[in-house]
């Protein structure tokens, strides 16, 4: 573990951290955001979208003033392995910064593309042996494809991230081209391999006993063709997830968007983790 | 004037506007935040430090939550002109990115780097002409070379930006190795051409009758060697002009600082604005 930054802010301290990844076999870059106070400290795991590093959540989303009066951490890791040996591709929307929080089988992904793995269990990990962090009150949101990978990851793992939250969320990637493309290209042809990181598909299976809370912009440019939250609204009735889906006049994909509404899932977690 | 992005933010919209610049005769850059309602808005210009674009503060420092709530409008301009004709240099502290708010008489910056009119004129001028916007209440910050140019552009014109604040100015340019760079690669080794441009200077010859608040990290990178907030308070002090001058423990010169106190201080060009 490399402290490579850290800066005081609103009381608290704004950490970027840098580790070697067992999981992607490769060095991974984290944000860790601890408010003032000596804790243990519930703790949000925010995913990022495409082409983003965890720079964007830590410098664009103002979460740590929220975060500081709630007394609570944020870790929001970067979306991808990256470097000179890591494979890529052209497209903003595929390869590195486009990690979509899967475990690639293909290659040559496979090597360094194993998101889910390091998300649930290596940085998991990393959590559970922090004394400062209270690994029995995690929760997990994301942007994007980051709320992609929240839904996915807490409806696999609700035992670990036991609250959920996301904005704007890719909910159906086995139907969209964003989606279609990642996973074809990390998991291979066969769409059965895709169930297990398509949201609609896990909601079905098993639903969560959490309040599931998405803010969705309605002049999001991406809305139509690459996040359809109606399919997953439906999905929710039918499977009996409670969901409360938020669509906000005039907002866009931005992370204006996400700044603007951050306040209210900051709370959402926190209700949620302290019962 | 062309809009180069809008994007709503906290009920109100964040611009950024590109027009043709007569001071500067090049496109100049800023950005426009409108909270939510009809005005008109009383108005914060804020000027960011070397090497920062209007971006830094637009996209960094979570202004706009404080400003929706507030009414206020904020204006962040670009720090320098720019472009392929336009005359740079390179370190990152001098020419573009580095404009330090003087009116450059030195070639070859004399045609393009007027960014001392550009502010209190020509960007004046857009203010007064914009009826959403209230000519009669605006104030001026910045951070660090930009905490230099709102201090100094509001002594010289203290009828125009009524309200003053800093975050980690540059208070003595000519007794400091960024300042003394700048000024001389911009107006020439007459440091009797540089007392305009120094804060300390200004004070002494004209105090204000403004409040003046200004932070300051204590384990700011820079305190020691190019800011020196005690040569300024001493300034005040001799000249009877009024200063809230605040040390925070651990902090440094990063936006991280700015985000931190943002909202104490557009409270302070409130309350000064509307008296």
């Amino acid at each position: 573990m490399k402290t490579v930054t850290s800066n005081k802010m609103f009381g608290g301290v704004q950490h970027v951290i840098e580790h070697p990844s067992q999981s992607c076999t490769c060095p991974m870059t984290f944000g860790l955001y601890l408010p003032p106070g000596k804790g243990p400290f519930p703790v949000l795991v925010f995913l990022s979208g495409l082409t983003c590093t965890e720079q964007n959540f830590v410098t664009k989303a103002g979460a740590q003033r929220v975060a500081a009066q709630l007394g609570m951490a944020i870790i929001a890791p970067d979306t991808s392995p990256r470097g000179n040996g890591v494979a890529d591709d052209e497209g903003y929307d595929f390869g590195q910064g486009a990690g979509f929080y899967v475990d690639a089988t293909e290659q040559p992904f496979q090597p360094h593309f194993q998101m889910a793995s390091y998300i649930s269990q290596e940085l998991w990990g990393i959590i559970t042996h922090n004394e400062v962090l209270d690994h029995q009150r995690v929760g997990i949101s994301g942007h994007s494809m980051g709320g992609h990978g929240a839904l996915t990851l807490h409806l696999k793992h609700p035992e670990k991230f036991r609250s959920v939250s996301a904005f704007s969320p890719i909910v159906a990637p086995s139907k969209v081209p964003w989606g279609r493309k990642a996973l074809a290209g990390y998991l291979g042809d066969n769409s059965e391999t895709w169930r297990p990181y398509d949201a609609c598909e896990l909601v079905t299976e098993r639903p969560s006993h959490a309040h599931i809370l998405i803010d969705q912009g309605a002049k999001d440019e991406f809305l139509a063709d690459q996040l359809k939250p109606e399919l997953f609204q439906a999905a929710c009735a039918t499977a009996g997830q409670t969901l409360k889906l938020q669509m906000r006049e005039d907002y866009d994909h931005s992370y204006f968007f996400v700044a603007s509404f951050i306040e209210e899932h900051l709370h959402h977690h926190h209700t949620q983790l302290n019962p």
